[in-house]
């Protein structure tokens, strides 16, 4: 038996244990955003050094200003061999609307469903579960003669409010981080027996906007029609966003946004993804894009503005006869090729106060901003990844996009010069971010396979 | 000492008396909007009706499918006298934004301040401080001869949300509500030396739109591009309900909005009104309603369309990136003339439908709605009313119009026929509604002399 076939047999042979692992750590409700989840947050990087540890790592919680990393290190026994640096995040999405979980979303649950069974709560699939597929590959490795790269793992804890603490982390561990490749873990598959690998990455820019106007809330009846109000000062900013075509009106906004090349735009098109289905899938019928584009190029390699969430005046049940003094939105651009985050921002804000009443004052509350990536199609490590995919799941993987970003990828093509490997189990179904989040337990079993076929071909002669 | 010199005198002599029970009434939370105060609500209706039982009314409290009524007789000597109905309501606003109170609101204080005392909290004005004055002008009647009219009593608990309950609470008891005239007094003086008699009031309509898109809240990388945004949606329906003139875009909307009688404007232009110093007092200095027309024209004789609440996505601190399945927003109309509210709403929601995505679904949830009131210039009685608030203020009342609307003055001219004398010791400055709400102690102690004189000028030979 080969290292690679032992380590496949003990993935295995471990399996209720995995899970049981990973159901310890989505007990913990480690929400970035809100920080009155903070200590859950210090928890969960613990509990993963301790793990880390446990398989050999040299492993520590570090403290950053917001959320903790935590940083382990293991090494092969031979010294010719890559060394990569895997990358997840433990924090998590808020729970909200709580009333639309079938089960609490911080206990989780195995559901036996017929396509097969599924790990539901919080975090599941986004991130946990992946990450921990890449603990486990390695513990099998551990338990079966060692690993067969240098191995650094890095687990941010604020990957989902837009990863503050990441660069000054960089730059002040630059040498304990430089690896020869980075791979992450925070993509989906194809579908449910078709790998990917993720080569184009959307950029996020997050930029919240308050809107004021009178110095106290006002009754409607006496100022109505006579004093502004800024709920309809945002509902005019947002409306005058898109054109009739669909396509966003900023000025600029459009400068490093390129065409697919026409062998990608081919192999796209040759797809089984149906557009219909996929907005079907969640109750939609319209692409609500850009006129002339596929459903696929909207969520994959088109740029975006859309609004997260609004609010001001009387919200509760009933009717309250107020004019707010206050209103705000959350804004958010998915960037795609070489657009510039910092001049989407600045056009933004520019358009913002040209539209902002002379009685209004408005203030921007940035949640962070990064570029699109795109990773060379060539490269010996693709070649490899998906000769060790095609291995596991008999199926060659699609090269894909993805709409959602993962900001650490581009901070360490930036500031470390380190191209990106993305590979997940995830399915597109998974509802990250939403009520009743879920990760199939095959996902979870063959992914830690696949991590250890991936890291097996990666010192293959 | 005529009847009126003795009530008028046991009124001075009791004003610390006066002023503890106004507290005890305002120390109950009696919020109407907000079922989880509804206990809150049975309590002051109760209170209320100890009260007027107190000072030799015959009261009780009347359920109704919402917030009970409290309902009050009591009979002159004379049986030769016109008989009054007196309204006011004991519900109030919530009350927050509570962080912005200096005092809590449910527990009022007298501050004294250089231009007088003043009483804090929520209610002191609108509307419990206003209709303690009528009931401790009853008192001194009571102590002192008894009172020179037939008085009937209503307090209404449901003013602040549209009065839901009133039009089958009068059809039920007609003839025990039916008087010759309605007096209430929820309007304001025209300054704090100054008394006003309010003419014209404008009419509400309150609807809230909720728009449904996806069947669940969507990750907006994953879906961004693709998915419409139900906030997206409410952002061009706000954006499209006025012209760059100001004006309201509804088809229809300006049927019956008639201009004003040139010896009304004639008034109007001539009252020491600054529309600067009105939207200073409240850190504005542009007036935002349609172009050409005055502040007070916008605020008593002009129709408004206003959004007094918006929510939808995620709204706590920091980022989520989320497309929402729902966003709602909270619209209300400010009627004037002869607008009609039915037709008003049937326009608004045509507008709505019409520019709703296919891929959307719209749910309407109405909160109320009233025509605006006139009333007569030439009574007899409001003659007679003027006369008496000459003789308390030393000065002729204004004959003034407001921007708020009074449901049950609707209520009662369309029910019942009857015509409503409104005066009230409200001061614009008292926030209404908002944080720090206040009545001035003057106009508590003036308002309850100002109704005794009134009362007995209606007897006046």
């Amino acid at each position: 038996m080969t290292q690679i076939d032992q380590v496949l047999a003990n993935i295995d042979a471990n399996q209720s244990d995995a899970l049981q692992r990973l159901f310890e750590l989505m007990r913990i409700p480690s929400v970035s955003t809100d920080p009155a989840f903070a200590p859950e947050c210090e928890k969960a990087a613990t509990w993963l050094a301790n793990e880390l540890t446990g398989i050999g790592f040299t492993a520590s919680v570090r403290p950053t200003d917001g959320r903790p990393m935590v940083l382990g290190h293991i090494k092969a026994k031979r010294r010719d061999v890559p060394h990569v640096l895997f990358y997840g995040h433990y924090d998590v999405q808020p729970a909200d609307p709580l009333d639309l979980w079938t089960t609490p979303p911080f206990e989780p649950v195995l559901a036996e469903l017929p396509t097969g069974k599924q790990i539901v709560g919080r975090g599941s699939a986004d991130d946990k579960g992946q990450l921990m597929t890449f603990v486990e590959a390695c513990r099998a490795f551990h338990a079966n003669g060692g690993v067969p790269c240098d191995i650094t793992v890095l687990f941010e804890g604020e990957e989902e409010t837009g990863s503050p603490s990441l660069p000054a982390f960089i730059a002040a561990n630059k040498a304990e981080l430089k690896a020869d490749l980075m791979m992450v873990c925070d993509t989906n598959m194809w579908n449910r027996t078709t790998p990917a690998i993720t080569t184009m990455l959307r950029g996020l820019v997050l930029d919240e906007v308050v809107i004021r106007a009178a110095s106290r809330d006002l009754h409607s009846g006496m100022f109505g029609g006579a004093a502004i109000n800024p709920i309809r000062v945002l509902g005019k900013i947002i409306a005058g966003l898109h054109d009739a075509d669909g396509r966003v009106t900023l000025p600029g906004f459009y400068d490093g946004v390129a065409e697919l090349p026409p062998e990608i735009a081919e192999q796209w098109h040759n797809l089984d993804f149906e557009g219909d289905e996929f907005l079907g899938d969640v109750g939609l019928s319209v692409p609500a894009g850009e006129k002339g584009r596929s459903v696929l190029e909207m969520i994959w390699s088109r740029p975006t503005c859309d609004v997260n969430g609004i609010i001001g005046g009387y919200t509760a049940k009933g009717s309250k006869t107020v004019l707010p003094a206050e209103a705000s939105a959350k804004f958010s651009f998915r960037l795609v090729g070489s657009q510039n985050p910092d001049k989407i921002v600045e056009s933004f804000r520019a358009y913002v106060k040209a539209n902002l009443p002379s009685d209004c004052k408005v203030e921007f509350l940035p949640h962070g901003a990064s570029a699109a990536l795109q990773l060379p199609f060539n490269s010996e490590v693709l070649r490899r990844a998906r000769r060790a995919l095609t291995a596991e799941w008999g199926k060659e993987p699609v090269l894909a996009a993805s709409g959602g970003s993962i900001p650490i990828v581009g901070a360490f093509k930036r500031d470390l010069n380190m191209d990106s490997l993305m590979v997940g189990y995830g399915l597109d179904e998974d509802r990250i971010h939403s009520p009743n989040e879920k990760y199939e337990l095959s996902s979870f079993h063959k992914g830690a396979r696949s991590w250890a076929r991936i890291l097996s071909e990666l010192v293959a002669i």
